[in-house]
C-alpha cells in the first residue's frame, strides 16, 4: 500500500475526533484504560465503538473490534482505516484487534496521541504475513 | 423478577423487528448461521447488532454481544431486555453472551421463532449462580 | 441428571486437590484474581489449568477452559466433571467456561470453598437451554 | 532478536514433532482445519496443544494459545519459541495468538510445511509495535 491511499488530513481528522468522543463512553471499571476507536468505511461512513470490559476479563472487548462490528452490522462490508484514541497512554491495537480489522481489509491505524501528530501505520506492517480464511471453505 | 417486570406486548415486538433486521447483515461466511439481536436499554432505546465472525473463528462475536457493546457506545448502563433472531434455527443465547448480558443487568431474553409467539426467559433462569464481579476491586 | 451420576466423594477430592494446585501457577497479574481448575475424564483420568490473563483483557483465559482445553489436547472427548478453587473468593464458572464445558458433556461442577463442603451444581442447571451446535453442519 | 537466538535445528525438529503429534488431536468439527502446536520454554521444557473449537465460534481457542496456557499451568513464564502445524493448508498464527505469545516473550515462530524447511520468523516481525501491559498497574 502507498501513502496515497492513506485517507486524507481532513478525514483522518474526523476519525480522531469520532475516537476520541467513543473514548467517553468506555466502560472499563476493571482496568481503568479507557478507550475509544473509529473506523472509515469504503463509502466514507465512519462507525466508532469503545471498549467493553467484563467481570469475566475474557470477554472484554476492544474498542477497535466494537467500531468494526458497527460497521457491519450497519451493512458496511469493506474498510479503509482505523483510528485509535486512548488518552495520556497511546497504544497500538492488540493483536485480535489487527485480526479483526484484516478480515474487512483495513489499510491504515492512526494512533491519536496526547501530543503532536497521530502515528500512522499501514496494517500490513502491524500483522504480517497474516493468518487468512482464504482457505477455510465458506458457506455463504 | 416477576413477568410484571418484562417488557410490554410491544417493545417485545419492537426489539423482535430490531433484531430480525440487524440478522440481515449478518457476516458469517464460515457457519452459514445468521443471527441478530437488540437490547431494550434502561431508557427505552434499542440497541442492535448481528454476528461478525472471523477466519480464526475465536475472534468472532455473537449478535447479541455485538449489540450490547453498541448500547455501551452510546452511553447506556443499564439494560433490560434482549431479543435474538436466527431464522428457522431459534437459538438460545451461547454462555458468553449470557455473562455479558448479565454484566449489564439484562433481565428478560426473547427469543424469536419462525411460528408462533417468541419464547421469553429470564436470564437469572439461564444463567443461574452467575459469575460475578462484585469481589474484583474496580478502578474507575 | 440424578446424583447417582455424580463423582464419588473421593473422586471429587482428587479433582479438588488437582484445582487447588493448578490455582498455585494462575498468571493473573491484572485482576490478583487466581483461579485453578481441573476437570474428570470420561475415562477416569485429570487434566488441570489455571487462568492465564493478558494484557488485552479479552484474550485472557479461565482456569476451567484450560483445563478442558488440556485433556481434549491429551485425546479425551467426553468430560463428565469439573473442580473450581478460586481460593477465599469462592465463584461459579462464567457463562462462556459453562458453553466450553457442555461442548464436551460435562455434567456436575463443583466448588472448592475455602470452609466446609464443597458446592455441587449440575451444568444443567447452571446453562439452563444451552445453545447447542447440533443445528450446524459438521464437517469432521 | 539475532538469529543467533534462535532455537537449534535439533530444538526445532522437537518442536514440530510435537506440534504435529498434537495435531492429531485437534477437535475441529466446524472448521475441519485442525491445528497443532507447541512452545519451547526458557528451561528447555515443551508443551503442546490443539485447536478446540466451540459450537460458539468466539469460544474456540486456536492451537498456539492452547499451548501457552499449558505451559503457564505447568509453572514456565518465560517462552522463547512456538512451532506450528496445521497439515497441508500451512499457516502463520492470527493475531490473538501473536498477542498471547508475546505476553511471555515467544520471539521465534516456526511453521511447518508439508514439504521443504519450516518457515521461521520473528515474532518482532509478525506483531510489529505490539500492544503491552506495561502501562497496567498490575495486582500481584
Amino acid at each position: 500500500m502507498t501513502r496515497a491511499s492513506r485517507p486524507s488530513a481532513r478525514a483522518t481528522d474526523d476519525l480522531i475526533r469520532a475516537a476520541r468522543s467513543a473514548r467517553r463512553r468506555a466502560y472499563a471499571p476493571y482496568s481503568g484504560f479507557h478507550v475509544g476507536a473509529a473506523v472509515l468505511t469504503g463509502s466514507g461512513a465512519v462507525a466508532s465503538g469503545c471498549n467493553v470490559e467484563n467481570a469475566s476479563f475474557g470477554l472484554s472487548i476492544c474498542a477497535e473490534r466494537a467500531a468494526v462490528h458497527l460497521a457491519i452490522a450497519e451493512g458496511h462490508r469493506r474498510l479503509l482505516a482505523v483510528a485509535v484514541s486512548s488518552g495520556p497512554a497511546e497504544a497500538t491495537p492488540c493483536g485480535a484487534c489487527r485480526q479483526v480489522l484484516a478480515e474487512f481489509g483495513v489499510r491504515t491505524v492512526i494512533i491519536d496521541r496526547p501530543r503532536g501528530d497521530p502515528l500512522v501505520f499501514d496494517l500490513a506492517d502491524l500483522l504480517a504475513h497474516p493468518f487468512a480464511g482464504t482457505r477455510l471453505r465458506r458457506r455463504s
